[in-house]
């Protein structure tokens, strides 16, 4: 089924304690559409750079199946750019710099051959544009998924639970759902966030894996256990873009079936990690994410039949 | 099977953000004994404390099927007692009082009926104390579990080494496992530890769950997510009560059981955190052990088959 993925397309400049890069392609949308690419073949990008961003990278995505007519390349302008620099622990990170440039003044145009998506993926943008992009659809997609951050909670609250109204799925990290909810038990914070409108949440915790909510079920999936975490940049859009991918190519979206979703999303999120920027999201074959996938079944399947 | 299990009993008393205690009952070997109570039946508990303690506890435990042969009652002495105050994260704690007391000239001595115990718990304690009750086995135990600390890393890490060197399955948390092996990636610590002698690592990592090492394979339980976390006291313990316990009972020491003997040994430390000390541990039904585990089987299965 079709899938439409809104966010950025960027530079990234990223250190480490392994390294650190110049200018790299980078960007929520970038990440989720490379992940999903890997079960759905319908995706469609809508976002914004300069001309300033290569035509091999957009070529890259195309490779991938992504069809780039909603991307929209500004003459004359800059594309968005972030530098960070994570500490040795990989969970905390430092910005060195955010240049907004063509993110500015971003005003999201659905392509008219994408106007009835079945599936959306909001990654993460400021509130009121992700709402734009609704307001462009035709009909109501059969499931919308949503990524946000604290930066909009700071900011922009009024409008994000605008958007939290609208949406069936929210993924945000175990600190956002805190701040979100006012709750640090983080089954209380599910509760209240699932009154705000979704019907669904996952909570990112990272290497310690993520929580999947509704109002009755709760489901833990592990990360994988790593040698190393080379970068941690883009595994929660990596995983954003596994789970919805999965579940738009398998077109179910019962909890049973988000389940195994949020296992094809680990496991993306699990390569996205191991390289700088979307490098090891290029090019893995089928056999290498079933391989991946197998190992989170052997990670945490075990055999107990209680009378 | 017959189960040993060395360690603490003591009087703790505790602050959280819930509220705080008087003195009341803990100590690492009660805790692991009234966990591992539920599943096995041949249970003896070495120890010591002073004639502070109450026989009323002491008759708890014997209640429980634990016998109590090799705990020493000293006359005119006081027992162990830890007072500490717990932070707001429930993951970090200040200790506010340690006094030895009895504790402080341990001489552990194994009762003649339990010199071939089949399987032996060794609880926190000085390494040079675990030893010694190892000396006095006639015959080496089916399994042996150390429980350790950072304390002992700090202070006495030659003779932990030493204790390593003759244990099979070591259980310690996460920043401990750090510690001991040099290493901040658990992944690179566990083979590190697993050279130093056990066959098998488990590291606890609280509210993130235990991953459960051998050599060549892996396996991650979660925690339960829980509204509230009441007190943190005893988890760790209960946890590798519920472990032992359950692996003395079904006399079965491969991999694959060990993993279920994780989840049963997490769902005791469930238990253990919804109230103060052992409250929770004392006097629940089979019925509600299982239910738990239930839980978790709930918490974490799902269905992929890949091709």
């Amino acid at each position: 089924m079709s899938l439409l993925v809104v966010g950025t397309v960027a530079f990234d400049a990223i250190e480490t304690p392994f390294g650190k890069t110049d200018k790299i392609i980078g960007g929520a949308a970038t990440y989720i559409s490379l992940a999903a690419s890997y079960f759905n073949k319908e995706i469609t990008l809508v976002s914004v750079v300069g001309d300033d961003f290569p035509s091999s990278s957009i070529d890259m995505l195309q490779k991938h199946g992504i069809s780039t007519e909603g991307l929209q390349v500004k003459a004359g302008e800059k594309s968005f750019f972030w530098s960070g620099r994570y500490h040795a622990d990989m969970n905390t990170r430092d910005t060195l710099a955010t240049e907004l440039n063509v993110l500015a003044n971003f005003d999201p145009v659905v392509p008219d051959s994408i106007k009835e998506p079945d599936f959306l993926m909001l990654g993460n943008l400021m509130p009121s544009i992700q709402q734009k992009v609704m307001a462009q659809l035709k009909k109501r997609p059969k499931l919308v998924v949503l990524d946000t951050m604290n930066f909009w909670m700071d900011t922009a609250m009024d409008d994000l639970h605008k958007t939290l109204g609208m949406v069936d799925v929210l993924t945000i990290n175990d600190a956002e759902a805190r701040q979100l909810s006012g709750e640090y038990s983080l089954v209380k914070a599910a509760q209240k966030i699932l009154a705000m409108g979704p019907k669904v949440l996952i909570i990112k915790k990272g290497e310690h894996g993520a929580l999947l909510f509704n109002k009755e079920q709760v489901f833990f999936a592990p990360a994988l256990p790593l040698e190393d975490v080379f970068d941690p940049t883009g595994a929660g859009d990596s995983f954003a873009g596994g789970f919805i991918g999965y579940l738009a190519e398998t077109k179910d979206i019962s909890f049973d079936n988000m389940k195994r979703a949020i296992i094809f999303g680990s496991a993306m999120a699990s390569f996205c990690v191991e390289k700088f920027g979307v490098e090891r999201l290029v090019g893995l074959t089928q056999e290498q994410v079933d391989e991946r996938v197998q190992e989170f079944v052997d990670l945490v399947q075990f055999d107990i039949s209680l009378v």
